[in-house]
């Protein structure tokens, strides 16, 4: 799980609850240095365990989301987009939550493909060569892309049970009490109202760190 | 927002991502010490902003749930339970999420209280004197407690919305993109069947640091 400064912390922490448990599964999070990397508030802050040097070949590759600047810094960023793209050599899943799509679209790795980002990010898609579709997740060969934020809940289910079985996926499910019910109905960006959709964004604009 | 050993990393990011951009609101991670803390599975570090001592009057606490060996060990820490029932005193709202309860009901603050808890703790929310009540979260007077793990996303944008107003709640469900599609429909204990209830409780039991 590759993090970097200004990303968002439960486009990270989402995956990761539904993937942690998973029989023979280890979350590994890296940076470009280990240690504790701020998230797009500046408020909290994660522990990456490992440099992207020491863990060249995961497995599995999980891009978190960030606010806007840490999203269009590591999108410019060689090193990591380097890294990105060695460790897709060897992956059985690369995937995404949120704008994470754009990053892995910076890595050269989403052309021609099906694929969807954070509702206000959809645009973007198109300049990295991906074909936006929607979805809580889009697989496409061994890519996923998420939706935005807590979409990651969703696509990290998914891969708990592509990576082991569906009764894992299962039971996964409700180890994390994955029954939700949103209290406002406001989270889909096409039903969502114009108001509530620049509400939303100037809070997300208002709190980047 | 109280962090200790052993808990459980999206009951206390789900509340911190609805919460962080409500105009007003800081959101500080605490506990015993200011540092890095573990979550319940080891693998994963968040840090604590403060001590306990440097936040002695938080205008809302959230304590998240754990693991059984880190939600039993702070239910049993005079020193964090004494820290939550000062903070209690001066708080508008008091909130948990998942077995975060039942170390809110171990500092004294659910006697005769209608609360909730983890599906698999439920039984244990009478030993503090709770009443167990359904619901993705329960609110008492200045008290919500919220189901396990992903519910304290659904109660934390109640929370969003009581702490500014519903068009911020809104926003912010929209803002994490709060549409959720679990793959599975297994989330909710009391519709899942016993081999999938069975099998969450082993994944859990595993993966326990």
């Amino acid at each position: 799980m590759l993090l970097y400064d200004g990303f968002t912390a439960l486009d990270a922490v989402g995956p990761y609850e539904a993937l942690c448990r998973v029989p023979g599964v280890r979350v590994i999070t890296v940076a470009k240095r280990a240690g504790l990397i701020r998230t797009d508030t500046g408020e909290l802050g994660i522990a990456a365990a490992k440099s992207l040097r020491q863990v060249p070949r995961p497995d599995v590759l999980v891009v978190p989301g960030g606010g806007e600047r840490g999203t269009t810094a590591t999108m410019a960023d060689t090193r990591i987009l380097d890294w990105i793209r060695q460790a897709d050599r060897h992956t059985a899943w690369t995937t995404s939550v949120c704008t994470g799509s754009l990053i892995l679209g910076a890595a050269g790795l989403l052309h021609g493909l099906p694929a969807t980002t954070y509702w206000a990010s959809r645009p973007y898609l198109k300049e990295v060569g991906a074909v936006y579709t929607p979805g809580r997740f889009v697989e496409s060969g061994k890519i996923i892309t998420a939706a935005g934020v807590s979409a990651g809940i969703d696509m990290g289910l998914h891969l708990a049970a592509r990576l082991s079985d569906e009764e894992v996926g299962r039971a996964m499910e409700l180890a994390i009490e994955y029954a939700p019910e949103p209290p406002f109905g406001t989270g889909n960006a096409d039903l969502a109202d114009a108001e509530t959709r620049t509400r939303a964004l100037k809070l997300l604009a208002d709190s980047s760190a």
